[in-house]
């Protein structure tokens, strides 16, 4: 009997994915390129080493893998980001008919994906781009997936996405059409970079709360206490995290704090830079990582200059309120940036419902997630919702406080900053940025617009000395 | 006679940049092409309206231009940076010959004259990608020049560029080699987005001042005081444009406060992003700049959050040191991308010589860069310099009451934060990159290395409930 769809890449995320397709009674091929030194094809091993894939076809040969589908086919690469997904389709290219479908469920850059929906349309192929989050968990048990290209491409393959997919509160799949091009890369790109700053706000909240020289138990406690009405997937990981011990010692103090990074987070800073939107957070959680990275000069800058800890008048609450704050304002500047780059793209992104398939299966899911699908059906903006509003106005306070006792104590706390400064910025009637767009105009001749001549026009002034 | 150099492009640089050639003393051709509308030739117009350029050979004719120069041409463009260098480029293939000097003085991307070297190479060309800063004052008086490409290439224009460029105080040219490739246009882009930085610094600083209600004439004279020890063009300038009156009314105070950017902002954050470098003070001005263009959402959320304002804490003395911290900061960080990316690329720069040249001409000039080319000279580091380590020391107090008067006061400070922020993470030993690193291996198995393991061996945990 053929195989209705295939996965090719049978690494942690696509033998989960294949796992999940045969458990929803999907006939699967799974292929995966001959690896020296594996005597028996990959395939073949992965399908013995799992129950569910006992009915799946398994292939070294892409040809015979091809061939063992039912037309039109249908294909889900997991290969790495990159240059092998490219190589992958210039292969299958050949053996593929024209109204086959290919579907790219890798981190792909959305710009390398708008690029194959082109290329791979000259073939007669649809190409579909889809970001899949929710790690080797989500890809095995339902990952929420965010699929975009042509729509009518996307309707052969809808059902089984919707069906391998996370089920929301009310049972409906955490998959939708997210727009065409490579929108659906996009938004996972932001997807990525939101949880980098969130990850970024509990290592500073970690370190604020070691400071105040609670145990790894204590801290785990008081995260574990925020979860009734903070909850979140990356608030309760971490708490297992702060209480995982190997023998006496906590495994996280043997581990070395040099962040890692697999380049999400700088795409979706160059596409912030690119868009003209100030979405402060994300930049300020990738910059992190990277400071983090220069263990060897942080150690003679740490001896060239003494640090003054005094971190008594730093209270919990204060702690709790300001990642509060920060996380609202963190989720306003992602989904600010969706909304700016769906418009200059005409992507006609739904914001609630990029909320809605994130609040089960991927990483950033949360409770709050679940309330900003109601707020983001009302107002595209987050922050002047009327009740996150009213959290912010109760919250900031806090945030000015635990601040200005990091400062004090000298506490690398780049994301509460970037959140609580760029509400202070949105909130400023009148900026500064008048000072700059007349040095431009001084030094450059680059001209200014006026308060009293609405209609725009450039204006410049012969300086005083020039 | 032939003409010995030549220029394409009559903008306002193009225009500055010829006179200089020839009050140098200088035969040289100018072109620009054919404008509609204008009756007499571009370049013809330009040679009437400057006594400089009465022995210059004006053309709209790309062909006779070419044929009036000596062999090997040397041809500085001067057009705007992107398809039109590239036009051009196409168009002078075609008319010059093995061994012609094209020099790309515009702001080109780096990436673009890496292209531009290796495609002009193949038909016998030089190629030299050239930053110039100064503004059009610079190109007329003698502006920075930061060339690169082949070093032979170089030795044919050498003459050309150091003559025109400006001299700093030993009176050497502020023209040097930088390295091969487009390694010129890259520390251009870094020049640029220090100025970035250092704009956005004395725009917060202007807003602090502002808020405690002085007026312009009176923040002029603030900025003022400041000039026998912090002097700068840039802080000259801003005294300027503080006093700059129209009848009774400031200028100053008719700019509509919407930040402008001609892209190399965003360029160089996008630089930073890819180069692992946590400089994140250039980042912060560019999306303080973005900020600023929301001009209606910030007046929709100023009136939706009231701003408390108590200035009276903020003391005068504070905000000069808290600039000077910031801006010890700004340069440590422009320098350490500069050598950063010098050494992912092999273009061996010379830190010092970069401060040298940017001593005189350059728009970023001021007292401290000529103490920088000192300093750079024994350390690469400007951070752990033992006299800049001093003032750091000193000032450190001033912003971080200045940072904490400004949190509470709401005002919007990205920059001297950043600054503030970048120093105590650098100074951090033990970061809380660790739990990072535990998250990313809890949901991505992406490992960790472990400090009681200085192989750098990756390493997995089995979390706690997955």
């Amino acid at each position: 009997m053929k195989a209705e769809i295939g996965v090719i890449g049978l690494g942690v995320m696509g033998k989960s994915l294949s796992r999940n397709l045969a458990r929803n009674g999907f006939n699967i091929a799974i292929y995966n390129r001959h690896v020296d030194g594996i005597e028996e094809n990959v395939a073949r091993n992965c399908q013995r080493d799992y129950a569910e894939l006992e009915n799946a076809q398994p292939f070294d040969d892409l040809k015979d893998f091809v061939q063992s589908m039912s037309s039109p086919r249908k294909i889900i690469l997991m290969v790495n980001a990159g240059p092998a997904v490219d190589a992958v389709l210039n292969d299958l290219g050949n053996l593929l008919e024209s109204g086959d479908v290919i579907i790219d469920g890798g981190n792909s850059h959305f710009e390398d994906t708008n690029r194959r929906i082109d290329s791979m349309k000259i073939k007669g192929l649809d190409f579909i781009g889809s970001g899949i989050s929710g790690g080797e968990e989500g890809a095995l048990k339902g990952p929420s997936i965010m699929p975009s290209g042509e729509k009518e491409a996307y309707s052969k393959v809808k059902k089984y996405l919707e069906s391998i997919s996370a089920k929301d509160a009310d049972g409906n799949p955490c998959c939708t059409y997210i727009g065409s091009n490579g929108s659906g890369h996009f938004v996972k790109m932001i997807h990525n970079g939101i949880e980098y700053a969130d990850m970024q706000l509990l290592a500073e909240c970690y370190s604020i709360l070691k400071g105040q020289n609670l145990s790894n138990d204590e801290i785990a406690d008081v995260f574990e206490s925020w979860c009734s009405d903070l909850g979140s997937y990356l608030l309760g990981i971490t708490v297992d995290i702060l209480r995982e011990k190997e023998g006496d010692e906590y495994v996280l103090d043997q581990i070395l704090d040099k962040a890692g990074n697999k380049g999400t987070g700088s795409w979706a800073t160059i596409a912030i830079a690119n868009s003209g939107e100030p979405a402060t957070m994300i930049p300020a959680a990738l910059f992190a990582r990277y400071l983090s990275f220069f263990k060897e000069l942080r150690e003679s800058a740490a001896k060239a200059f003494s640090t003054q800890h005094n971190t008594n008048e730093i209270e919990i609450r204060q702690v709790k309120e300001a990642y509060q704050f920060s996380r609202i304002v963190n989720h306003h500047q992602g989904f600010s940036i969706i909304k700016q780059v769906s418009n200059q793209n005409d992507w006609n992104i739904n914001l609630s419902e990029i909320a809605r398939i994130w609040t089960a299966g991927c990483i950033i899911k949360s409770d709050f997630m679940k309330e900003l699908v109601h707020y983001l059906k009302a107002n595209d903006s987050i922050l002047l919702n009327d009740s996150l509003n009213q959290t912010i106005r109760k919250t900031h306070s806090s945030i000015q406080s635990l601040i200005t006792a990091c400062i004090k104590n000298e506490i690398h706390i780049p994301c509460f900053f970037a959140a609580l400064d760029f509400f202070h910025g949105i909130k400023t009637f009148n900026s500064s940025a008048n000072l700059i767009q007349a040095q431009r105009d001084y030094f450059g001749a680059h001209t200014y617009q006026r308060r009293d001549d609405p209609t725009g026009k450039a204006h410049h002034t012969e300086w005083t000395n020039i």
